[in-house]
């Protein structure tokens, strides 16, 4: 990769949609959809280079986009591809700042798309990183909030022609309770777009090259695919996890609850893992794995289901009785690990005040 | 009154918040506590004049602001006072103009005195009219959005700090479900400001002399109380009204469903109605009157309960079995039962369409 990055080509966006299903934790949304939208505009003439957040001027204004809303809906409710675009106009224009490169929130799932679209629609370029490295259910949850973002001016839109904008909000927290329910009345999928951020703030904060790793991912699987080979140790290895379990559904439970898919799944075990049993809690992205009763992987740490047979992602929408699993975790970005970032996004901001966070790799945590 | 109106003076506020509470027609919250704030800013020495919109200059910008929340949350929750101001602000902002008046949303209930608050710390006068000429529960229900106010922009702003600008909005329906859940995200307690309207639209769609009319209505009953007169005929005769029903509550059905409280009242007829039953549906205002399950009142028209034996007008959210009281109708303005009225605040549009709209003044309604 050059200083100046590269062009996404239309072979680029399937490989980076797998990867980015996968980096989704289960959650996220399936970026299919959003990968056929942006198919549409390459084939039309569009072109998005993917830069590293280095080659920006440091006084350059970075806009993060993502869709919001429960991915259940996500499944049937198909965006009409403007939303974050309008989003990001319309608080360029609050903010009195012109955006020179688009940022996604998440890289997992749809939202590794919502940028690169909003990116075609602008003319604009997309910075090589996210705010999660992975998928998280709410706005707050980036390391660009955790690490200091503005909430305000942000801007919400739908496929309908309705654009609202939060002009001024007290804290990340309070631009997630609005934000969700505006995108709940909005039909529970919307573009949302936050505060204009300065480059030098977003080299600092963003997780680096999470686009490239997306591809990097997909690429690798479609490689295993054609070459025969086992999908799943070769996404192990081409993304530095482990192999947790390997099981098949025996039972999912899912609520759609204030613009929340809520529930776990259970898992009993195959092969290496026979007569045990996982669990896996969801609030639209997998939480925590416990095997035998015994937490294994949790939040902020990844845990990806893909199918035991194939390598492809299951997103929790699609999780259901009888599938075989191969559960895998993979170690979070140090952004994520830190102190202040496990208040936002560690297992007690999800509900689990008895689990203390403990790394995956196992590397000490910076204050 | 002369063309350049009066002064409201602290003498004034009390009358006024009675004549209010009593248009409210059940519903539009307590103006009590807005009266209390308005009384501390007239001692601070804010004046606020109350002005025909005849005499501003056609091209002078009005804005249409209150309170929006359910009334059960506003007997607890008091406002801080600046959100309409706040919200005005943000839609001045927004629309790009200087607005040179305010007015009311609703008459009735505490929306009379949130312009009134809005006007006294922005320095402005208010408009001696409104938008209902009495309380209705939703955003959409005015003569300004019947006759093509413009839904956006709107703003609305909470006591905490946050402002939430409805930039583009499809229409006057989609406002009021947007606003309608920001202001439960913001405990059911903000200022819905709406787009800024010109002085000659709203000097054709304003139901007129409302505030002067409120003012008048407190008066009478104020005076009927000091010379022990009988307060429900004084009332009647002042407000050009009718006696319907007199009757002992014997149940009441309350709850807050999505923002409103709906439910209903039933009456055991006493004195001249001895024998007779009624009941009065609510969605936060009295919708319907039955008497004997025939159908004699409905929106638009007004429907008020008085305690029986003081005159005083009681709200949906403080009936309460036992009491006694008094149900008086009165003739909404033909500004609200046009068609296109209909449309929006007749019987049909609160879930009535085995009503067909009949007039308490049986005046032709006009085309």
């Amino acid at each position: 990769m050059s200083d100046k990055g590269y062009i996404l080509k239309e072979a680029d966006l399937l490989p980076l949609s797998i990867g980015a299903a996968l980096l989704g934790t289960g959650g996220g949304g399936n970026p299919y959809v959003g990968m056929l939208r942006m198919r549409e505009l390459v084939r039309k003439g569009a072109e998005v280079r993917v830069i590293p957040a280095e080659s920006l001027a440091d006084d350059a204004w970075v806009c993060e986009v993502g869709g919001i809303g429960a991915p259940v809906v996500g499944i049937e409710k198909i965006e009409e591809g403007g939303e974050c675009y309008r989003a990001m106009r319309a608080v360029e224009e609050a903010a009195g700042v012109k955006v020179s490169a688009m940022i996604s929130a998440e890289i997992g799932g749809s939202n590794s798309l919502e940028p690169i679209i909003a990116a075609a629609l602008a003319g604009l370029p997309v910075v090589d990183g996210d705010g999660m490295g992975r998928a998280f259910p709410e706005v707050q949850m980036t390391t660009f909030f955790i690490y200091g973002a503005k909430a305000a001016p942000a801007a919400i839109a739908d496929d309908k022609g309705n654009v609202v904008v939060f002009k001024e909000v007290i804290d990340m927290f309070w631009l997630e309770r609005f934000a969700r329910t505006v995108s709940v009345d909005m039909g529970a999928a919307a573009g949302l777009a936050i505060a204009p951020m300065r480059a030098d703030f977003v080299r600092r904060t963003a997780v680096p090259g999470t686009v490239t790793q997306a591809l990097n991912i997909g690429r690798s699987v479609l490689d295993a695919r054609t070459r025969r080979q086992n999908v799943v140790q070769r996404v192990v290895a081409e993304a530095g996890g482990k192999l947790f379990f390997t099981g098949k559904i025996t039972d999912v439970r899912r609520e759609l609850t204030g613009g929340f898919a809520r529930g776990h799944a259970i898992l009993s075990g195959v092969d290496a893992w026979a007569g045990s049993e996982a669990r896996i809690a969801i609030q639209n992205e997998n939480l925590v794995l416990w095997v035998d009763g015994v937490p294994a992987i949790m939040v902020p740490d990844l845990i990806v289901n893909l199918e035991l047979d194939t390598g492809e992602p299951i997103t929790t929408e699609v999780l259901r009785y009888g599938q075989r699993v191969a559960v895998i975790g993979l170690p979070a970005h140090d952004l994520l690990k830190t102190p202040a970032a496990l208040e936002i996004v560690g297992p007690r901001a999800f509900g689990y005040p008895e689990l203390t966070f403990v790394p995956l790799d196992g590397r000490p945590i910076a204050a």
